[in-house]
């Protein structure tokens, strides 16, 4: 039930605010993907476009330029060049990373701040989904959900029994204007093994948890400040010193000494427990470009026979090959008798793999961090 | 029978002299050989020293310093580098690659011009050859048997039924002092079909040709005479002016003139067939570094579990992979879950294939250089 009756649609739907958490360095796909240069910088998809580009433009309808990016210092500059439209004011730089709940959380407070009546969408700047507008209706829906008092998750439907995703599971419809899909959230539940998983599909009910959530500021905060009290009025300290000349000496003194947690165990499942959490299933295909396996999927278009290949410029010669090829120099690339294969060239590291083995991809990143070799990482 | 009798045997080997003809860019091992980098200028056996080093030590006991290399101008420097042993004087430059009866033709002339009584021994610059003196003794005695009249060519006793190879087919023992071995040669035989291969091996008296050959160079360039009449008068003025102020002038006009032929079809086959050729069966094992194949197999002593790595430098990380890694860069390069994998890293070009198909590198460089990718060849 809409409790506001007689409001205009206009009116929730102008509340709403893009927030972009760009972190993470996206370890499964490294060579290319890495500290310097994460995920969300690099066309994965051939679109022409960055990941962080396709984001901010999935949102654009919806926020008209009421779009806010929090990533780490490093990444200002690449930042602004792919996010021409991103306003000065709306780039939140981390000087550390500080997990989810910080990052997310300093953009609710500094919204806040500026209008809290606003409800914030949060997407990660490294997912991939089709087609923008049944997200971008998703997003609406959720919206309105919102408006009524809840945190408002985008659940994805699953398409096979995933163990690399956390799930939701529902409990039933409700009643909500302009917002039909809206469902109740009874639990949010951790990646789980294989044959839970199968329980789940067969079971119905479950969602894939995308990490993607639409929230009035007040009420994220509320439950950040209940879960999390430290953290929280370390954020509302530096949020209400942003807009004013204080910032670089608040934020220097205050962030280092927060807590480091996922915005999960600080505001999304305390939420629901607490029952204020409701779901939009994502009817749209949606994919977090996990490894390399991924990009061949994303990347049909780009075949060549069998191979997928990837980058700008690519100078790649195969004879009876098929798999991936990631080429970020331009050197040519000869492949010859090799089947699903991965190789991701980038000027100072080398990846060969299969596509069985790309979410093995991070062990390697880890092995090469343990021995040193971190000018690579 | 040694028709000279009481000859002293040091005046015998006394008047050997070695030849290394230095050229071919060995295409099956691109991109690590190449036209500026061919296989003889790389450590190709883990052993610290280039093959060409290599092929200069094996004949430094025997030849003592007579020993004669012929190269294209391009690697003047990189084989002085390699050879600081080697006399100015016995460098012999094309300028442009005429195949290998001008080559190794050229060089039997000037050493003619020089002292018509060199028994001289073309040994190629890429070939690897264990234990060395079991090769050494082979080589003396096929001096002692070219003393006698004949082209000696060292024959490779088969491992198995080989398509790459051409063969020697022998007929009976010969009696020559010093050379207990030798063997009349009946005939050479062009690289036969896999079915044709195996009939020789189970026949018996067949020998792999490896191109390995000593002879008295007077009849060398007889037959070269006989059977390439304007190659041989070209070959006979250049050398003339060799050692004389002339050479450039010469050389320069009458280099670009020359045929372009084997030395199988201008001396050694029809040799064969005048009844002057004999062969001593080398008991060592040889190897022609083919391919990439056989880089692994020769470096047995660089292997990390299942993985053979060749590089000065190199830095890799495997997880359940096995095959072969040369590296030519300082690039980290990862291998994860990929068996009997071939990769080939330098600075402006990369192969993966396996060691299956390593034969089939040559089709990837045809296709460059069709494709108009000579950057890289």
């Amino acid at each position: 039930m809409n409790t506001f009756g007689s409001l205009n649609e206009d009116d929730v739907l102008a509340r709403f605010y893009g927030v972009i958490p760009a972190g993470g360095v996206g370890t499964r796909l490294w060579p290319l993907s890495r500290a310097a240069a994460p995920k969300f910088l690099h066309d994965l998809t051939g679109s022409g476009s960055t990941l962080i580009r396709a984001t901010y433009a999935r949102l654009e309808p919806l926020s008209d330029g009421r779009t806010m990016v929090v990533t780490g210092r490093a990444h200002r500059r690449a930042v602004l060049e792919q996010l021409p439209g991103l306003k000065n004011a709306n780039l939140v730089l981390e000087p550390e990373p500080k997990d989810s709940a910080a990052a997310i959380g300093l953009a609710a407070a500094i919204l806040h701040h500026r209008d809290p009546a606003i409800i914030m969408g949060s997407f990660a700047a490294d997912q991939v989904i089709t087609p923008v507008e049944t997200f971008q209706q998703a997003v609406r829906e959720a919206v309105y959900t919102a408006a009524e008092g809840f945190i408002v998750t985008i659940g994805i439907t699953p398409t096979y029994p995933s163990t690399g995703f956390g799930y939701i599971r529902t409990a039933g419809g409700m009643s909500i204007a302009g917002a039909p899909s809206a469902q109740a959230v009874a639990q949010f539940v951790e990646k789980p093994d294989e044959e839970t998983a199968r329980g789940y599909l067969e079971a119905g009910g479950y969602h894939w948890n995308a990490g993607m959530f639409v929230a009035p500021v007040d009420l994220l905060l509320k439950h950040l400040e209940t879960n999390e009290p430290v953290l929280h009025a370390g954020l509302m300290e530096i949020a209400a010193a942003w807009d004013t000349p204080a910032r670089r000496e608040v934020m220097r003194r205050v962030w280092p000494t927060l807590p480091k947690t996922a915005i999960d165990y600080a505001v999304a499942e305390p939420a629901a427990a607490a029952g204020d959490v409701a779901m939009i299933p994502g009817a749209f295909s949606w994919d977090d470009v996990g490894d390399f396996a991924a990009i061949g999927r994303l990347n049909a278009a780009s075949e060549t026979g069998n191979l997928t290949v990837l980058g700008e410029g690519a100078r790649v010669y195969a004879e009876n090959a098929s798999g991936i090829v990631v080429s970020d120099t331009k050197r040519v690339i000869a492949l010859i008798g090799i089947d699903d294969v991965v190789v991701v060239d980038t000027p100072d590291a080398l990846l060969v793999t299969t596509k069985a083995h790309a979410q093995r991809v991070k062990s390697a990143v880890e092995h090469l961090k343990a021995s040193g070799d971190t000018d690579v990482l």
